[in-house]
């Protein structure tokens, strides 16, 4: 690797998607493997998941859910209990017809997610009121056969986290998707600092098999959504057709009401989109693995790397996560190789700083440079670790809110989709005919109807009729 | 539930094999599910795995390894690089043939092992001496076709983590080996109280494609081996079949040098098999989800609920995982429960003891019960939490010392383990012949040539003729 290497990738304006490869490769967050579709997380991409899972897994244990573990394989006939369901995802799934050199009685195929175990497993051991609710995750991968593949945006195996939960009653499982829904919102605002809508889906765009389904949706860089979390709401449907039954206090027989939601590996596209630059990418703090890079500068000067271990030790006494690059590469070299790895904060230090007691910080979301001194560098390096936090999320929001524009009709919705991306909020009807129209003509999905933002105003964009919502519309990945 | 059905699990010494799934199935560690041969690992169970990774994921990091993910599919063809390896594993491997509705043009496998993928990546990415050492780590789930299987110790997909590390030289590689056979000797000793013997395999029981395999073997109630852990070392042989080559520093293209090590859920198979009773499950306290259960007795007496909460609270304090139940089970069911989960120690306390201030440990692995004064018990918590580990580890390793035998004839050998289960030291020439006619004549395998009981006593057992290595033998899992 020289510095050009470092330094080549496509620019963000000119080339958007390849903008986004060469990051996700020059970054050494994945790599291709041979398996088409299929992609290795290289150390750097699994250490920021890592700290995804934490952060995640933190929040679902504080919320009383248990990990548990079920199988990778599912037979046909389970997966094809429930009708809806089955029809989701089998055009989708991987096919296992041979064990060893025998073939096998009955086709499995590899989970594309796991309803059909949770629910044959929770009709097993669940006999009574006594046993509700049960709250479980499982972090797991699963296969889908996509035909295009993009890093962490869409690939034939991915990891996530799949949450399956079972109630007594309805209420308490309506509470329990959106509690889901706004654990993922708050992540992704306070750790990822990416601004999310939350809402819920057009019964078109709803999961395989739910009653509702929620969502967070995120918009990117260049205007295009992302559904970046889902939470749904199943009421007794699978209950029905796996048999999931209690006997409440009244000894009498009733269907549980369930539950599924689920976080992935997308999220990682998801901030890359959001934050990232022509330098390459731009991690937030609160989820970087390593949030300060100290870099010294001369060789033959031992203060300088004795000064910047000591900032380092400093560092890591208040747990601040911090790597010194006292490599023989140049020093710019360095800046950019720690400019394309995001990490939030560097420290450059050479033998002028030490003899005046100072050094100079240098923002990866600004790239803006300050000195400060040495006596106070910690306490600097604090404040503006939060303030790049803060300062990510509020210029993603109002990049988001700058891109959200409204429409009436549908020759201006065709107009405005022509022109630019962004979320195209207008009022519909309710009718899957317009929706359908709405596709065709414009381009675009709904991609929730807003919690916050749901009002008609004024009627239907599509066939002019009584308007029923508001909805967020929009190209998506 | 009743008290009954807690305390109904088969005697140990009536049927070994059924009180093991007994447990695994009372203590809600696993259930079964559709799919022949895999396994549901429930929260109880999950939690303890949960608790080995993090252990072994911490010792991992601390000596510079890193986390990866590699795809979950391999191709035929990628699975063929390797000729020793495929032979190994192809024939029991399941077969993907078809995506969606779509036949494959290449079959592909569900990892049976990842040895393959990291090499191609390897491959890939290392070009020169100042890219080495690479030492990564992945925790996934593995599938084999196995025919019969058993919870935690053999099923058609099971948990593990394996590492994949490659060197510049041959003896760094073979330190790497040595050092993650040692790292999981410590842990299985230390976190898991199960005795350990570390060694090396022989020719013939050694892993497909390695030069060198290491084992930790351990001893079962039963007096049957399972081997707990393996480290691999395997010169060059893959970087020769995958071309994983670099640059020395005279700029000459040299092969890596490589190793793999692995530990699965199957341990948790063995903590069981060591250590449990009639009763049910018994945890050391280093890997115990929840380390101490604490049972107040007489719901009409607010006093001992509130002392109980309040222990509850100091031991919290300190970082002791700790659970009250107060539940309207009668005292009975909740001790028969607590029994059954293995919970180190339990605290009694009732009315009586509020008043004069006492309460009541019982500890499970010998199920002794002392009074203590509620002054003191947080520190004699501590006290005996400490006791109860080294108890363990040291009751299991004078069980395995009584059950390790020494002889000197293949009469001996036959008559030995006709007569019970156990370790059976034997010296042996070397020859894949005699190791073959032990198996037959015998019925046991070499489990290894232990690194600190090696030397020869006397001839080989089988032939008599010169004996090269002093060898454990034994019925294995």
């Amino acid at each position: 690797m020289n510095e050009k290497q470092v330094k080549e990738i496509t620019s963000r304006d000119d080339d958007f998607a390849k903008w986004y490869t060469d990051i996700c490769l020059k970054a050494e967050l994945v790599d291709y493997s041979s398996v088409k579709g299929c992609l290795i997380i290289r150390p750097y991409g699994f250490a920021i998941w890592e700290n995804i899972q934490k952060e995640l897994d933190k929040r679902f244990k504080e919320t009383g859910h248990q990990n548990v573990y079920m199988p990778l394989l599912i037979s046909e006939s389970l997966l094809n209990k429930e009708k809806e369901h089955v029809e989701g995802f089998a055009p989708e799934v991987a096919w296992i017809t041979h064990g060893g050199s025998e073939e096998l009685t009955e086709r499995l195929c590899v989970r594309p997610t796991s309803e059909t175990l949770f629910c044959e497993h929770y009709a097993n051991i669940i006999k009574s009121y006594r046993d509700l609710p049960k709250l479980y995750n499982q972090w797991c991968s699963v296969v889908r056969w996509e035909k295009t593949t993009r890093p962490f945006l869409r690939s034939r195996e991915f990891l996530w986290q799949e949450g399956h939960t079972v109630h007594a009653t309805k209420e308490e499982a309506q509470e329990e998707t959106l509690k889901m829904l706004n654990i993922y919102a708050d992540f992704c605002e306070e750790i990822l600092a990416i601004p999310v809508i939350k809402g819920e889906k057009t019964a078109k765009e709803k999961f395989a098999g739910a009653e509702n389904t929620y969502t967070i949706e995120a918009l990117m860089y260049n205007g295009v959504a992302l559904q970046s979390g889902t939470s749904h709401y199943f009421g007794d449907n699978f209950a029905k057709a796996f048999q999931m039954t209690y006997l409440d206090r009244e000894n009498k027989l009733r269907y549980v009401y369930q539950t599924s939601w689920g976080m992935s590996t997308r999220i990682i596209g998801a901030m890359i989109m959001t934050h990232s630059d022509d330098h390459g990418l731009v991690l937030p703090p609160n989820i970087a693995p390593v949030k300060v890079n100290i870099i010294p500068i001369g060789k033959n000067h031992p203060e300088v790397i004795e000064k910047s271990y000591e900032i380092a030790k400093e560092l890591k006494l208040l747990n601040i996560s911090c790597e010194v690059d006292d490599s023989e590469k140049s020093p710019g070299f360095r800046f950019a190789e720690s400019e394309m790895r995001g990490i939030p904060l560097r420290i450059e230090i050479g033998p002028r700083d030490v003899a005046t007691n100072t050094c100079i910080l240098v923002r990866r979301d600004t790239l803006e440079k300050v000195a400060v001194s040495l006596n106070d560098v910690t306490e600097e390096v604090i404040k503006m670790l939060l303030d790049i936090q803060n300062s990510m999320y509020l210029r993603a929001k109002i990049r988001r809110d700058d891109m959200t524009k409204t429409v009436y009709t549908l020759e201006e919705m065709i107009t405005l989709a022509n022109q630019e991306n962004g979320f195209i909020r207008a009022s519909w009807c309710g009718s899957r005919e317009c929706e359908d129209m709405i596709k065709e003509k414009v381009g675009v999905t709904s991609r929730c109807i807003p919690f916050d933002d749901h009002e008609p105003i004024g009627k239907c964009v599509c066939c002019g009729k009584e308007a029923k919502h508001l909805v967020y519309w929009g190209k998506q990945y």
